[in-house]
């Protein structure tokens, strides 16, 4: 399998994370977002909404979409499962899932942020601000329901920890304090002692600069 | 079930059609979010993120999250599926559906909304600008893939129309000019001769104005 990947994409990060658990074998094709390889018609072709990961599979078929992505993995992968088997525990973890990929990370993606700076001419503590607003905002329902035991949903990493894990790496990038979030900074504690998200990690990656 | 459900909410118009299209019974719970009810303390105890919608069952428990509540629903009531059977094909229509619940609608939802006229300044035209810019460049990447045959997938509803119809509503509530999307109109029309996608439609529900 191929995964294009960019080293600091939230969305490229909870696949690698994914595949790393699932011990999936793949190798990283880069794009380079900030040199905007993500709009060349040669992606363009593999991707047509222009953003990382796509995962190319052997027989070349793509997919994309992040969520869809883990949801495909899950059932081609089962071992390790991440999502609990109780089906109300699943929509639980996928709750969390889904409260980060849609209501955090999309609002503070580089095409966001690119067009308030082009458009509304913000600055870049209005730029921060944002950031933190919407993270903030996010953590804060999160970190009132979630276990840390010491993984989000219990002793086992779900894909509630592999969406939470980038999202944390994000915030403390952007100087987020982390104060108010005790339990997630736990969790992130717990999954960076594996080396499946470890290895996951924007720092590991080649494309890393 | 009780679902927390606010008329032209995108994202409980999207579970109000699955319950249909699976023939749940339902009962609604009106959330008036132009009052803010969303961010009353009797609703942050059912839904901490303090947004709609949010799915009570019998037993009390309550499931929130669109996209979380809808794979509940695909697993508890699993006639008719609106994931087609092969996981290749089911991931794509989750890449679907996720396009359109993580890279349209949070951007455009009321909390940015009004965060970006309070903060700053925008016009009612630039609040248009932004809402149709987002929509456009999803629908711009959904109209190149999906099948309209005559639903986005293939002959049966799934999940990925779901999530459009309330989407295109919402366009064209703000005025978005379709003809650029044509397949998409087509599903729109497909859906919407379906008495589960009309009774879900914000016109038809207690609490429209």
């Amino acid at each position: 399998m191929k995964l294009y990947s960019y080293y600091r994409s939230s969305a490229a990060y909870r696949v690698r994370i994914a595949l790393n658990l699932k011990g999936v074998h793949y190798t990283v094709v880069p794009i380079n977002l900030l040199k905007g390889e993500q709009s060349e018609q040669t992606y363009l072709a593999i991707n047509s909404q222009g953003l990382v990961p796509a995962l190319e599979m052997d027989d070349g078929r793509i997919l994309y979409q992040s969520l869809a992505i883990l949801e495909y993995l899950e059932i081609a992968y089962p071992n390790p499962g991440l999502l609990p088997a109780d089906i109300f525990d699943a929509a639980l973890v996928r709750s969390w899932m889904n409260l980060i990929a849609c209501d955090i990370h999309p609002i503070n993606n580089l095409r966001i942020l690119n067009h308030l700076a082009s458009e509304y001419k913000i600055s870049d503590l209005q730029k921060t601000q944002w950031i933190h607003r919407w993270i903030g905002d996010g953590f804060g329902a999160l970190e009132k329901q979630i276990a840390a035991a010491p993984f989000a949903f219990g002793s086992q990493p779900t894909f509630a920890d592999v969406c939470i894990v980038p999202q944390i790496y994000n915030a403390l990038r952007f100087k987020l304090d982390m104060t108010p979030f005790p339990k997630l900074m736990q969790v992130y504690q717990a999954c960076n002692s594996l080396g499946a998200f470890v290895d996951a990690s924007p720092d590991q990656q080649s494309d890393s600069v």
